[in-house]
């Protein structure tokens, strides 16, 4: 299947999910808005990835479905919070304005607390015998203990104080949402058409992915920001490539390669097809602003590079 | 066994549940002060008196327990949200600063957004086998259909259009948390201790009480605003009794007179215990005030007040 045509299935099923859960008149436009067109769906195809690579039939379930909406709809509320005034205050999101600049404050706080209720309620309509190892990863991973503490980190300024404290933020904030999309899609495979045994340390190993993934994703992210030749003062101050370099490049260079281990001893061609073409965007960014990069962090990117370029191809 | 003594239970119990998930050190704070000291538990009392009334050994069970923290952790949270300037703008709560006046905005944000996910996650660790209809109900009762609608329906000043307006907001802003007290409560008492048919007619019967609950309980509160000689001109324009006052009177008086015919009926003595406590402090608020509040709607408060005494004795 083409990967247009995949990421087409998963939007027209969060649609049709999330129209179950709201009222098609009043108040309707912030979510529909805040939802689509939808954006990478980075974490919803991790969903479909694992589906198709862990079971015998290649199935996607109903039940991978609106995992896959759960996670699209729990990320879109936190972005919806994150980019009000009090907290990032960000008045663009996809290159267009940000909910509560084009619908208002109290209508962006309400849409993504109604987003938060809405991800649960379709959740709550798994039908795997697994459901509740499912509701329990995944409350843990985004509550009080896991992406919430990971913002309130980041928002505070703890989360620059030492880079332990921002590779525990990123595990948090970043991590817990693709871990999340890992585990519970492997937990929703059918027992008669899962292809490995389901036991403990399969889903640590998930786990310990998503970890990786998470930390990686973020690393890059700042990376990016690195491609201009000037950094603002406050992109000095929380970008931690300059600060960390040596922190920086270890951590994600060992991230990548543990990602990359995992594709070549699991065999997981799809998530690795997935993965490979974030990562090729993410080459794409840089292609060309290598030299601005290097003078920022003052290293060489060279090792980043290759790896980048293995796992993309 | 003394009110006091259940209300110091469901705190225990509550402060319980959000330890485990809760870190207790860095951000505990907000959500604690938010939590505790405890309100007045009208909620987990309601789950509380529906567990007494209805099994046969009046056993409150860890699973009333579990559900007795959600419906307080997530009304917190609407708490928290409500009251930031975004919002309702209050100051204060329950007679302290309230927790973005006391923390800062993106805590205030950040603690309601965690209350809400430690709520479901709370309630994802029942053991009833009626798991999925409760968090069914719950989703849906306090979601984008439910008492989020309420909210933008307030906020957007929808609400005070026309009287209908006004009900349909209570019904899914006060009464939907409400009703998840009570249903879900009914729901998670064990088949072979239940004393009545736990059948459709029954739950149907507690989602109607719920919703009467609710109305009143805004109507009673609206009415109290009124004990003031003279009101500000936004108290006199959101205030329903003034501008409906036959309306509300109506309705008012009718969802009594429904609450005291189910407790007649059904024999739920500790549910109208409960209720009737509650009752007596809006009469203790009302009481050497009937004047100012006739004076207001221009109408005999008799009817209502005779009710309140039979429904509170």
């Amino acid at each position: 299947m083409e990967i247009k045509t995949i990421i087409e299935e998963l939007s027209d099923n969060l649609k049709r999910h999330i129209s179950t859960e709201v009222y098609d008149d009043f108040f309707s436009d912030a979510y529909n808005y805040s939802l689509f067109p939808a954006g990478k769906l980075f974490r919803p195809l991790l969903v479909w990835s694992i589906a198709q690579d862990f079971s015998k039939d290649a199935n996607f379930s109903e039940d991978h479905a609106r995992l896959a909406s759960f996670v699209e709809s729990h990320h879109t509320y936190t972005l919806i919070h994150d980019d009000m005034p009090c907290m990032d205050d960000d008045d663009m999101r996809r290159g267009r304005l940000s909910t509560h600049k084009k619908f208002g404050q109290w209508q962006a706080l309400l849409a993504g607390d109604g987003l938060l209720n809405a991800s649960y309620s379709i959740l709550s309509k798994l039908e795997s015998n697994n459901f509740k190892h499912v509701l329990n990863y995944s409350t843990w991973a985004l509550g009080p203990k896991g992406l919430i503490l990971g913002q309130a980190l980041d928002l505070s300024g703890k989360m620059t104080e030492s880079f332990t404290d921002l590779v525990l933020t990123h595990k948090l904030k970043t991590a817990r949402l693709i871990q999340t999309s890992l585990v519970c899609s492997f937990l929703l495979i059918d027992e008669e058409s899962i292809k490995i045994k389901s036991d403990l340390k399969t889903l640590k190993e998930l786990h310990k992915l998503g970890e990786h993934m998470g930390v990686a994703f973020q690393l890059l992210d700042d990376l990016c920001e690195l491609v201009d030749e000037q950094l603002s003062e406050h992109e000095q101050e929380v970008n931690p490539w300059p600060r960390f370099t040596q922190e920086c490049l270890n951590t994600l260079s060992f991230a990548l390669n543990y990602i990359e281990n995992y594709f070549n001893e699991k065999e997981t061609a799809n998530l690795r097809f997935i993965y490979g073409l974030y990562l090729k965007k993410i080459k794409t960014l840089i292609a060309g602003s290598e030299l601005n990069i290097e003078n920022h962090i003052k290293s060489d990117l060279g090792p980043i590079l290759s790896t980048l370029d293995s796992l993309s191809s």
